[in-house]
């Protein structure tokens, strides 16, 4: 197969009609197929359904010397609390276990930026006018959604193979009204892409203008590998600490995509500092969180390694559903170039580039064959992607079968807007 | 027995050196008990715990054609949201079911009013020098410590045996500042007083200045009766639409005190406009609240009789001990006219008022002698009671042998505040 890039007009012309035909074939299938969110599949849940069965008696309900399904300890359980620690690798008191949803913890981090300030700040950030936020993109349009809803002047920095691009970030931070910056170091969504150590240790070692900078560490895939062994990564706190830093970063995890999507136990870690400060904020909020269902998850997984035993069994699941994927995509889209794609190790995605201006015309095309696709741009500040180039491939949902049509229903979209849209130049 | 403020010097005296040999008595026993805060005793916890158990198959987590362990349903269960509308008089549509405390609701839609604003709000309260706010006192610490946070100019309101003195909030809320109330409309915290229609009509038809008023209408304890039956009350947001004001409310409820304490599911009801409004603003925040916790209790309650079942089932536990704790003031305080208390038939606590200026001095004695009571002035904003007199009582905890001794202690302390109080005068 030739390049599209290298094909005369006529060729263009002669595979448009081809493709228009296989497309026009998938479209008559009247599919309902789904590649949008992260979404674990029904496999995953079914395997890991077993964690309602931990609690019988009334004498399972009681940890630490404490009765779980009563008010108290804020912070929570201290053997939850003991269990995430070793997964991030800091201090039991460096955890707060939270909700449901992690993405809950980080708005309200946030929320109480503009409520009260934080910990070190002049005056609470609803108080200023302009608040300047760093959103290394590709990323994740949850996180962009929650500096949207604040009204943050969102600031794109570009990513590299080895995570944000660090000179524009530097640059960036001389800006007093910079108050803030999205991380996902493992794994990063979409991109896939494990932050290097260089990258780590310069954002650790960074010396913000404003003094209240606030750096949102969301280590949302900290133990998900889907492809080979589990890969250590550092401790975000520790990394700070050594800098002067220990007060600038808040860490993130859940076990959204290990038991139940917004149905798990979700954590932050931070400094003593900052968790003195937010326990007196998140008192007025809540008296406890859910602690019976911090106690499952201890019971279930005893400790971290058995943690890491379930991420590999969920691995048996994802793994091959990234194949899938990739292999479609090499099949099918490599020898045409007009795409190219991350390689992951592990997370919920396959981040695509695809050439410059035709994302939003392949996820419409994929939209009116019956499948949905994360919204092109969405990985974007604003949904705005300006090459309009980016699409996120989530494998996780769907059953293996449907996921084979699902990609043959993405790659050939892809190829009719390309043609299109190079017939059209 | 003499009434203390008619017995003469010498009596008084007397009776002093008794009740303090009393008192020393009790403190010898070196015992540690607690009424300081509403918590169901484990007698009621464990009455529960085989909602567990309702939840085994995989096939079991199907619901409204919905797999509640994954994400989505912002706004929760469809069979959850319908349990609660028939509970609250409610439609499924004003129905929005939240994490595991009703508390963090109330404290996430008054802090969407200062990042964000109200849906009819000029600008976000933050943005205002001043936020005043109605409490109708004694009244609830944890909703006057939400105020607090957010820096709100609390003003007292009092309380009447019919619920908030009306006369004082419709002067009050003729100042554009007050932009809010808090109401526990049935069986308050503390006083278990149940607002007569005739106060709920004139709340439901107030004329607030600040078109953006926001009335808190916290119906904790809705169907939490301890004696007789079940008592109906008004719909709040079928009253608040007679006059017009149906976007003026909120009202919240929670299964704390039906299953789990901090671990059962939380709800708000309001008008359609509030609830899109909100499902914006929420949408930014969480993906989805806990949707196996809403499962457990739609399986386990089936229905609105399925709850009150259960309540009267929880009535057979409280009762005994809400009769211990007013049989022993009966017996103790009431011949001796140094305090006056409400006679609740739910809810969860007897408040007590003392002869002026002594709730602290009781409350300090009740400590050293081994027993943990509501904070003495907790029920007034800023913990402030101008008379120094309101104390709650809250007897669910402690089994009722432990509650006879916690009486017993409570009792004496006061009467020894007393003394010494009309001994110093």
């Amino acid at each position: 197969m030739k390049k599209y890039a290298e094909m005369t007009k006529a060729e263009l012309q002669a595979e448009l009609e081809l493709v228009e035909k296989q497309y026009e074939a998938l479209k008559d299938q009247h599919l309902s197929l789904n590649m949008a969110r992260g979404k674990p599949g029904k496999e995953q849940l079914d395997m890991v359904s077993d964690i309602a069965e931990v609690l019988k008696a009334d004498s399972d309900y009681m940890c630490d010397g404490i009765d779980a399904r009563n008010y108290g300890n804020l912070e929570g359980l201290p053997s939850c609390r003991k269990l995430f620690a070793d997964v991030l690798g800091v201090q039991p008191e460096n955890v707060f276990i939270g909700g449901s949803a992690s993405l809950q913890l980080m708005y309200d981090t946030i929320a109480k930026c503009y409520t009260h300030g934080r910990v070190m700040s002049d005056k609470p950030w609803g108080r200023y006018d302009v608040v300047k936020w760093l959103c290394p993109a590709p990323g994740y349009d949850r996180h962009f959604k929650v500096s949207e809803t604040f009204g943050m002047q969102m600031i794109t920095v570009p990513m590299t193979p080895t995570g944000p691009d660090m000179d524009v970030v530097e640059e960036l931070i001389r800006d007093p009204e910079v108050r803030g910056m999205w991380c996902v170091p493992k794994y990063s969504n979409p991109d896939g892409i494990i932050y290097s150590e260089e990258t780590i240790r310069r954002i650790a070692s960074m010396k913000p203008a404003a003094k209240d900078f606030l750096l949102m560490w969301d280590n949302a895939y900290c133990i998900h590998e889907f492809f080979g062994d589990y890969v250590p990564f550092p401790d975000i706190l520790g990394e700070c600490a050594k800098y002067g830093n220990e007060d600038m970063v808040f860490e993130f995890a859940s076990t959204s995509k290990i038991t139940f999507p917004g149905a798990g136990v979700s954590v932050f870690a931070c400094s003593v500092r900052n968790m003195d400060y937010m326990k007196k904020l998140l008192g007025a909020q809540i008296i406890s969180y859910d602690k019976v269902n911090q106690l499952r998850h201890i019971r279930y997984f005893k400790d971290r390694d058995g943690l890491l035993a379930l991420m590999k069994k969920h691995a048996g699941i994802l793994g091959p559903k990234f194949r899938c994927v990739l292999d479609a995509l090499d099949r099918e889209i490599a020898p045409l170039g007009i795409a190219e794609w991350q390689r992951p190790n592990g997370g919920y995605f396959v981040s695509v580039n695809t050439m410059p201006g035709i994302a939003k015309a392949t996820w419409q095309l994929c939209k009116e064959a019956g499948l949905t696709m994360t919204g092109a741009g969405a990985t974007f500040p604003y949904g705005k992607d300006p090459k309009d180039s980016n699409m996120r491939v989530a494998p996780s949902l769907p059953p293996i079968e449907q996921l084979e049509k699902a990609m043959e229903i993405y790659c050939v979209s892809m190829r009719l807007a390309a043609l299109r849209k190079l017939l059209a130049a």
